[in-house]
């Protein structure tokens, strides 16, 4: 990539949409009096080549991104993201459903770190509470067999030493986070995954990767997931999990 | 749950003390402009089920939730938690031994992150350096036998490859930290296993749980403490940990 | 350390130098209202003992400050430390490639978290961007045989499975970051080291302390690195990193 030096100027100055001003953040850097390397590196390296890679869409990529910010509690550039998120097709409805799916999987504390932020975001789009949905939705259907085989996974994990968390993850975890209609079960699986990776939590990663699979995220994307996330939550977090996902599709091969 | 769904609003509305401001925190939610559902599981699911479950008393659960913030950085409603843990029976004093004895194990780093908002909790109910336990202190005496084996496991794994390691954990860790009466061992204990299941360090939650246990920490508690954390610090923390609990129970009981 | 007591206040008061205020934040404590125990510990154990250490350089010791601090994301008191950093010969062109390493190894969102609070202390140096590196310049020289060895080594953790991770690891990051002459491969490994170990990643430790050890660290430093890190990121990820670094320690010596 040496060769491309000359083309860093010319690129940061023909992408106002990508280098837009929101508010004192952008969605590349912020590193031009810090780091000029690193801010060239965002404008040609990560938004330049990886965030139009074709393996993962734009939408999926917007995803990825506001997932990690909220799961590591980056609140820096996270507004910056739910506007690109937004352009990029992600909807108010869609992020609201993030934030509760990512309260249980990556915590409460990390949700109330990055709420004020979504709800600015919220405000400046007109989206307020009556636009959003609440408990009273129509639930998917829960497949039955998977799970009975989750409940058993459970079981097996913690025998009874800890029986309120085996019976809030039935309920209300699996029979109503997970069959909220708000955002679709592959996505979920995207948001999940991506929590997991970014917080280095390789144990949970390949039963929630066969989960995605199942949910109809492919193997491809899976593994750009993780070359995505070694640009926004380090190189390490990508390396815990490449392996993983190598081994889950193997064995789904064989 | 699904039933409960009308339950949500009059929970909220007859939850004055819980839900009440502080500053522009609370201790349930302020997701109601962002996550209209995940504010109704804040008020349903854990304040009014998990925080009400006879296995963990609602100051434990307070020494908890404030560790688990302090130890993660969560600093959004920490201020709101610390005037729960007040009102649950948490001192002052022992909120200063909490925020050291992290300084500790999460990191000088974390208690920097955290000290100005306890700072101003304490100035709000005047509380001042004079009412805080300094170095001057009855250390409570260290059992012998235990130390020993402790010395022991630490030249196992650290070899000599970081003697300062070593050094630093028999004195001050050991020798003063530990034993400052400002907070009795079982809380110590409770805070220590808090902050390793809050950070995934699962690597020294085994060694810690015996420790706690030993300290009267009783096996129900331990496990009620894992599906608290679960809400706060992520689903993953809790399953991470939920099996360690398990097998030292079961070894203990053989 | 019980009879030091005393020396804890004369300490405090001989130290200008180590307690000066940087605006809101010092190198040592600001515990004096929360914890005055904290406060203590602090100067005489952190700034008083640790800091004076031989085994590792008051430079060295600010690389691993400063490192651990962008990598967690602690943005408290990294002015101060900053600071301290400048003072103990570490340039504001090393800090500049400091930031961009860690965007690659803890993450583009930590180094967005942290980016302002380095322009500013950048700002008051009158550093600006004219005086930090960007892309072009004059990159030392790759060992092919080591790189060889490397690209094995990814194609067997990763397989085909995240196959833009593979390509990014070749290109950017080790035919040009690892290679960028503005901060010496020797202190390029040692901020690597520091975030694997801050920020507990001990699957990528291993490879990384023989890459350090091979750059120029000696093992001593990194054993007094790990103390070091105990201190600022926690005493389990201290004690996580430590049987890694005897275990490499050996098998090198064998």
């Amino acid at each position: 990539m040496k060769t491309l030096a000359p083309l860093a100027l010319a690129l940061t100055v023909s992408m106002p949409a990508f280098a837009q001003e929101n508010g004192s953040s952008t969605v590349g850097g912020g590193f031009a009096n810090v780091a000029p390397a690193l801010e060239a590196y965002t404008n040609i390296t990560i938004i330049g080549d990886l965030w139009q890679r074709k393996g993962l869409t734009p939408r999926d990529r917007s995803i990825v991104t506001v997932s990690a910010m909220i799961a590591r509690g980056h609140t820096a550039n996270l507004a910056a993201e739910l506007e690109r998120a937004l352009a990029n097709g992600v909807t108010a409805v869609e992020i609201s459903e993030i934030v509760t799916h990512l309260a249980f999987y990556a915590g409460l504390g990390t949700a109330q770190m990055t709420a004020p932020i979504v709800e600015d975001v919220f405000a400046a789009h007109n989206v307020s509470a009556a636009d959003l949905p609440g408990l009273d939705v129509d639930y998917l259907k829960q497949d039955a067999e998977s799970e009975a085989t989750r409940v058993q996974s459970v079981a097996g994990l913690l025998g009874d030493a800890a029986p309120s968390l085996a019976e809030f993850t039935t309920d209300p975890l699996f029979s109503e986070i997970w069959l909220r209609p708000g955002l679709a079960p592959r996505d979920r699986s995207l948001v999940t995954v991506t929590s997991l990776i970014a917080l280095g939590q390789t144990a949970q990663l390949a039963g929630h990767l066969n989960r995605a699979l199942q949910n109809g995220l492919t193997g491809e994307e899976a593994g750009e997931v993780v070359a995505h996330l070694a640009f926004y939550t380090g190189w390490p977090t990508g390396f815990s999990a490449g392996p993983v996902v190598r081994e889950v599709l193997q064995s789904r091969s064989e």
